[in-house]
């Protein structure tokens, strides 16, 4: 039996249920603590968060119905395409097949949406008046932009300085949808106007910017703050991805050997893999692997151990896979995968042996990249990229190996408000 | 009996055929004419065009089907989404409903995929070795780079040395997909040349962009020059807009009242329109709107007479509503909208009564696409946005008279790679 035969699908083929991959299979992880006494925190540790989200993070829950209200928009915009990469394939002179989930379709171009609109949803109906965040890249304070609003809530944004100066698309974006947006360090908080007082020209870190955004979130009445990557809750909500897809491959009658996404923070990774490393888990031959830059190899050489997600150590420690909360990555173009860190659940999955990961050169990426976009017409986001270049990489395996395998990869985002980042790639111009 | 009753569909709900509005109602066309001569030119006039396009510019067919290559392709992005935009209403505080027909989440984000596709497959089908093009705003070059790529043709594009410099974001686009581009005026033809002996620093305009695409595939061996808009054969491409959208509605049990979309050159406005405008020319109390700049007023204060497409006065002269060919529109955002003339198509509809023209300020174009994007998500193309005004514009009507009417609306292309002429918007440096 397939995960998916035991999920609820509206008509048209949209998931109407989140899935908990890790509960379903049992796998522990470890508690959240508190860093000043090493023991789980308490309830309150956490109270800058909406308490309904916080109760899905640690939830032994399997499956939790999509709520209305967001099931709403997602039928605007899902099911996202599932299709396979026939020029693809015939390029690259390979019997094996290759499917890819595209999310960048949905409005904003990327998976991002699919937690911005349950968080705000939860938010707003636990009360709160005001939401905080931070981005990097920008992909995330751009899908929770407009959630927020779906859901008449305004939203600070805390952009890291250095992306809000080069990436004025992302900043207007976030604008455009009604939020305000403030480059990190600011002096809207202590910690950022501690930073400014020592460095006036600090560039920022995702680091500072979510210190800030939980600072004012603890510092003003009903105001609560929510994160886009990294946690269990919202890899439930990007569990979308994975159930939808394994829906529509089994109409096809396929069954994937391999299933390949590219990883930050683990939202969109965790999401794709969702009903598949359950599978895995029940003993099916089928091999997971995460992409990761080899400028911030956290899976492939971090350590698994408890760290902060944050550099100012405002958060409680959790255990992952960590390059150091110090760590700076280079300035790659795909943002989306410069943590230091990784979510808990993909953390112990890996540990476990569940799932695999290599890592890759930005210039790779790029390459595989424009291959892509020129059999397919999508011009995938820099970190999508990865998941190409990591479907390259084993086919070649499999071609070597005479198997002629089906692949299934994840196209987290769009790539058309990256198109910059390509010219420095065109133009021989990238580190 | 819809029109869409007669047309053949995929299982999956694409359209399987083109449709010629105009024959099938016997719209009479006046033929291009000989400039020298003021005779209907001969069959060697354009013969720097594929022999199979100029076909279908002159065909008395109804139903022509969608060639199997690019029936194949269109499979992988279409449907595209027809969706109530339920926010946008309530925001309007109206009881109008309003339907959109979005084209944006298609590869390279816009509707000149759909004719892109088979014009290369055409070309290649008669033996071009290469083709030439021009992109004024960049959306066709794209579109026509990934076309041309997919049936193994190399491409030249000549893009407007103004919209070159100011978008380096479609120059990329264009170069990714393996195109050669050139801002014209360039020193690869004779036109070009002329025109950077007198000015070095001339700007360039889409009518010498024409002039040089056109002079190059006639200077060279097997090259075909293809054109985005305006033609016979590119709305008969596009009508697969205006056919899947009726065929989506009638699967809602949705008949619309009125029908708006944004018009350039026509090709998107065209094909929206293609069943709608048979069914009113039978009598049906249906609405269409045609919405243009207000800064390039064609179709509401044009002269309805024979002139050129192009400014250097190479190609027929053609019937249309022209404000001139020398006319010279200022630089607003929607690129895809500065064009002195329309369709033969659309001039004669219009000049029959079978659709209405009305002409927008720019300002107002972005205001409400800002509450459009708020509203639904998506963030339109700022030539899309003339569509959203466009039906405020009537639903302001139809609430004052007590009206609950039904609409339908394009929305021809996203906005994500146009986010800096939103960023002019928001920070009122729109002029």
């Amino acid at each position: 039996m397939r995960v998916v035969d035991k999920v609820k699908f509206t008509p048209g083929g949209v998931p109407a249920q989140y899935y908990y991959a890790h509960n379903d299979i049992g796998l522990k992880l470890h508690p959240p603590i508190d860093p000043a006494t090493g023991t789980p925190i308490g309830p309150d540790f956490l109270n800058f968060m909406a308490p309904s989200l916080l109760g899905q993070e640690v939830s032994d829950q399997v499956l939790v119905d999509v709520p209305e209200a967001v099931l709403e928009v997602y039928a605007k915009y899902r099911p996202t395409p599932l299709l396979r990469a026939t020029r693809f394939e015939k390029a690259l002179g390979t019997k094996c097949r290759v499917y890819y989930k595209y999310e960048g379709a949905t409005p904003l171009g990327s998976h991002k949406i699919n937690s911005a609109l349950p968080q705000a949803y939860y938010a707003k109906r636990d009360g709160a008046k005001l939401l905080t965040t931070e981005t990097g890249g920008g992909q995330w304070g751009t899908a929770l932009a407009f959630a927020a609003h779906y859901f008449d809530l305004p939203l600070i944004v805390f952009m890291v300085k250095c992306s809000y100066e080069s990436k004025p698309v992302r900043r207007t974006a976030i604008e455009l949808y009604g939020s305000e947006i403030h480059p990190s360090p600011s002096d809207f908080t202590q910690a950022g106007r501690d930073v400014l007082a020592e460095d006036p020209n600090n560039p920022g870190s995702l680091g500072l910017a979510i210190s800030e955004a939980v600072e004012y979130a603890k510092t003003h009445k009903d105001t609560y703050y929510v994160l886009g990557s990294v946690l269990n809750h919202v890899l439930l909500h990007q569990s979308i991805i994975g159930l939808e897809a394994q829906h529509q491959l089994a109409q096809l009658g396929v069954d994937p050997d391999e299933v390949i996404g590219c990883h930050g923070g683990g939202s969109n990774f965790g999401g794709l893999i969702a009903p598949f490393m359950t599978e895995r888990h029940g003993g099916k031959d089928i091999r997971i692997t995460a992409v990761e830059p080899s400028s911030c190899p956290t899976l492939t050489e971090g350590e698994y151990r408890y760290d902060f997600p944050d550099t100012a150590e405002i958060l409680p420690k959790i255990k992952m896979y960590t390059l150091g909360n110090h760590f700076l990555p280079s300035p790659i173009h795909a943002g989306g995968l410069r943590f230091h860190g990784a979510s808990p659940i993909i953390s112990e999955a890996l540990h476990q042996g569940l799932i695999n990961a290599i890592a890759l050169p930005q210039s790779r990426t790029f390459a595989d990249a424009v291959l892509f976009a020129r059999c397919e017409g999508i011009i995938p986001a820099p970190e999508s990229s990865h998941a190409i270049a990591g479907v390259i990489e084993r086919i070649k395996q499999a071609d070597a190996e005479g198997q002629a395998k089906t692949f299934l990869i994840g196209i987290s985002g769009t790539g058309l408000m990256e198109i910059p980042a390509y010219a420095s790639f065109l133009d021989n111009k990238l580190d």
